[in-house]
């Protein structure tokens, strides 16, 4: 497992991002030229079987040890009003997250994928960020080495998503501060605020680059700053997944701006990364053309919890399907093979 | 099974189409606002299981008994060179199918769900359009008869595909008969036509057209003089699930072709239809906008065979799984309910 222990370890591991496996991504896009179907005609499947081809580092990839992982955390800003459900909902869907009633329990057990939930320290929210730094520079590090853990040498895909009430108030405070914009770019209405409360989300997103405008000056520090457990946590399972040649499936506006501040510096950190979906929230497309990722599913989703990306995790194996279980042109005997 | 035993028994069914069970789909309404989820938060996947529930007739829709059937047909308009693949690609296709080589294979095996694929006369193929009428009425008749007997009383979900070299061309000149434009706004490239080829195409439909002028004023005219036997069948087989209750889930653009003179008298003949993705195939776009279709998936695909709706399908299971499997606000606890 990579070293996250430190702030400067973490910067070191963002600075040196592995490369895909060129040989395995070429002789997956062999093998789909000799598919008994017209060369390029399954379109962005053929696509998803080389990208996973290149970073599983073979030319037959599997999601067979595919794996799901939510992180939850609570938010010090929800104080703040920024949210249509009450903070103790973040620690009632964990339960029910638990109990097997949640959309992600229903999506990933629809594929028989591995879900996992990571609740961290629910009972001790990060502080209020229009205040205060949201974590220290310990619980900051901690979430990061939580989410890194989640990482296992055998997982060949992991997708990632997130719960936290008032999370998209981080996840927007990380965008307009590593992207920059307006806070309108990036405030949306999230689980259901109405236009006034969105325009005092953004507000409040607007204060807190404000308060911390002297002291975001890397990756860490706005992350910490911003952020969220679940937020760091995610950062973590990407550059971990990164070195140990793991391709992620990311979710939604809050899972992918989790990355931002990553991005900002390292654009390279999403070269390992499917953007399972665009969601409905705005900042959504808006992030996803910033961190240079084209989304698989377009359906008007937003309900965080890795809901969006375990529906592309459907569309995946799909494409693994074809491309491992497909004849050749010479195995079927078909005429017009390249 | 509907009565498709004469000219005027197919006009009879396509001028009674059944309504969807209103009652259904607003139980099934209801029931997606009392999910643990903000309202509407699973966007399309929720329109899904209204719509399922709605033609299927019951508030927990399923796709237990769900069945893809390929239709394959051989064309006398591929003497005229209008396709990049030899016409008897058709059978080796077939053949490929049989043995579980091809990708709807792949597609489907990844999801469980049951391929059938009728051949239909492929050592006769249809005549040359360009020079009379693709079928008689015998023929055209027999085919719509051979789509529908494939619908069952408990199919739960009808996924439909095709093969038939030089086909592409048959649901161009279909379009173009019922919708209007030029030629070159339904020739494309099919299975890998360059821009000479593609021109060559637009040519032969556009003599097809003014070969039959005078005779196109039905959608059975239009169909067995421009279309072809699995074509037809698809019309047949789409005609027959709405009568039985059961929702259709429609590939690109040849699939979604064999509707085009149906709809042109009967726009409702789509309204128990799920268009699976907007196919590569630059006419497919256009003849979903004037189906009324938005179409599920935009992956670029451009194979048939049923393997754009195969995939749509991994994307309807999990609509299902969601509505069938997610805790209510109530049974999780959690607050914020309707």
């Amino acid at each position: 497992m990579i070293d996250l222990s430190s702030v400067a370890a973490f910067g070191r591991a963002l600075a040196s991002l592995p490369s895909r496996d060129a040989a395995a991504a070429d002789a997956a896009r062999q093998r789909q030229q000799q598919l008994t179907k017209p060369p390029g005609s399954l379109g962005r499947l053929e696509d998803l079987a080389i990208f996973l081809a290149g970073w599983q580092g073979r030319a037959h990839p599997s999601m067979d040890a595919a794996r799901a992982v939510i992180f939850a955390g609570n938010h010090g800003v929800a104080a703040q009003g920024v949210s249509a459900f009450p903070a103790e909902v973040t620690t009632q869907m964990v339960a029910n997250f638990a109990a097997g009633g949640a959309a992600i329990n229903a999506l990933t057990g629809a594929i028989g994928m591995r879900l996992d939930v990571v609740a961290l320290d629910l009972d001790r929210p990060t502080c209020d960020f229009t205040t205060g730094p949201a974590m220290d520079e310990a619980d900051c590090l901690d979430a990061l080495q939580q989410g890194a853990a989640v990482v296992t040498a055998d997982t060949d895909l992991l997708l990632l998503g997130e719960m936290g009430i008032a999370n998209s108030t981080a996840a927007a405070a990380l965008c307009l501060r590593s992207f920059g914009g307006t806070p309108a770019d990036w405030a949306g209405p999230g689980t259901g605020l109405d236009a006034h409360g969105v325009g005092h989300k953004g507000a409040v997103i607007a204060r807190a680059i404000e308060v911390h405008a002297e002291a975001l000056h890397t990756p860490f520090e706005t992350l910490r700053r911003l952020g969220g457990r679940e937020l760091a946590a995610i950062a973590g399972a990407v550059l971990a997944a990164r070195h140990a040649g793991v391709p992620v499936l990311l979710d939604g506006f809050i899972c992918c701006a989790s990355l931002a501040p990553l991005a900002a510096t390292a654009p390279g950190i999403v070269d390992h990364c499917i953007a399972g979906h665009c969601s409905a929230e705005p900042g959504h497309a808006r992030l996803l053309a910033r961190l240079g990722l084209e989304p698989l599913l377009r359906l008007d989703m937003r309900l965080g919890e890795g809901s969006g990306a375990a529906v592309a995790a459907a569309v995946l194996r799909s494409a693994l399907a074809a491309h491992n279980g497909m004849a050749t042109f010479a195995e079927a005997g078909v005429a017009g093979g390249a």
